[in-house]
């Protein structure tokens, strides 16, 4: 690997890209040991602060796992989203990546919208919202919890086990609402204890949050949401054509 | 603010959001200070722990900065940036945020492809590629630096000036290169000592790192790069039709 001056500054990196790669390629395989940090000392021609600050950012990336005492380990791939227009459900994305999606409901409410609420969904403050508070899983590992707010009124009766599958369908299928348009925000955000707790993480662990309306077909929005999902599993996949 | 036990759990990520959305609806203005903690918690009827909470989120988030000894400020807006498909470029997206967009080549290299690069661009190991650092900024804040490699072949000659305009305009114009197609893929990474003297961030700060292939009409790749965005002052938005 070069080493002069310039590319000095980023070896990590690099060494953290190559490592990467393997990775990907499947080299280096999930659940097996990779090779010990002198090895990749003398693999990379690098000092072992290269090589440690390389496999502590493939750590917090996600890649790789720690056991005390044993070594370094590669972890089981990230969960691909797709956030491009023609999306399948989440339950179709997971499956498509061999892993196994669940969803559970944690609350549903009806309560008074707050002003922040009542504002998001251009409805009076007091009116009754729907609550929803659901946990999305992939093979029993929580990846997203999202809290969802919609009109009680375009929504009365909304069933508890039905949102333990796709909201939109059921939207579509019980109450004939036919979602148009999302606009979604994208921001990240450090878990406090709370999200900490719902995601299995530590409090402080780097989070998407995504924050989403829904609109119906005459411009209405239907759905107040935000998601938030694990920095070392998410990847969001966009595909833009011109 | 209603406290039972359940709400409890989640009362300082109320307090944030109607702080938040006072900074959003300009009740708070940017540069000027916020209320104090104590004024915080008369008004929300909450802890000093709970406001604090709030405000230490705000500010990883980058919505408030805080002064020494004077108080906490309204941060200036993130910097919003569209991922969807009928996208303006960074300039004219800053622009309309009142913004003054800028983009600095930081070194524009011919270098021989490694193992990784060579494989991403799907062309021979060794074979030369223009290696392209630009750093984008937002009113003089660092915003995003990014490394883009192409291959020399089809992009000879490249211009360094012209690179601090935007690249596909040139590939269009100079080569005749016209991407048809992107693919990108969003994941977090804690900034290393190198991204962190690029964005001026502390080492550790959490950042947006976004990984785009972009192809041309034949399907051919012409472009490999990774972009990384400050994560305090990120926030992408995506509109989905369906």
């Amino acid at each position: 690997m070069k080493n002069d001056k310039y590319e000095g500054k980023a070896l990590h990196i690099r060494v953290k890209d190559e490592i990467k790669q393997a990775i990907k390629s499947g080299e280096y395989r999930i659940n097996t040991k990779l090779p010990t940090e002198a090895d990749f000392c003398e693999l990379f021609d690098v000092s072992r602060t290269t090589v440690r600050t390389a496999l502590n950012q493939l750590h917090v990336e996600g890649y790789v796992y720690k056991i005390q005492g044993s070594g370094t380990y590669v972890a089981d791939n990230k969960v691909k989203q797709s956030l491009s227009a023609t999306v399948e459900n989440f339950n179709t994305q997971l499956q498509s990546q061999g892993k196994n999606p669940a969803i559970k409901v944690i609350n549903l409410l009806v309560v008074p919208s707050d002003e922040f609420i009542s504002h998001s969904l251009r409805i009076d403050n007091g009116s009754p919202v729907n609550k929803l508070e659901r946990i999305r899983y992939a093979d029993e590992t929580p990846i997203q919890y999202e809290v969802a707010y919609l009109p009680w009124n375009q929504t009365p009766g909304l069933d508890r086990d039905a949102c333990e599958d796709s909201l939109y369908s059921l939207l579509r299928n019980q109450y004939e609402l036919k979602i148009k348009k999302t606009v979604e925000q994208i921001e990240i955000m450090l878990a406090d204890s709370f999200i900490a707790q719902m995601l299995e993480i530590e409090e402080g662990s780097p989070c998407f949050m995504i924050e989403t309306e829904a609109f119906l077909e005459g411009g209405q929005i239907i759905e107040y949401s935000k998601a938030y999902f694990r920095g070392d599993k998410a990847n969001f996949i966009i595909e833009r054509s011109y």
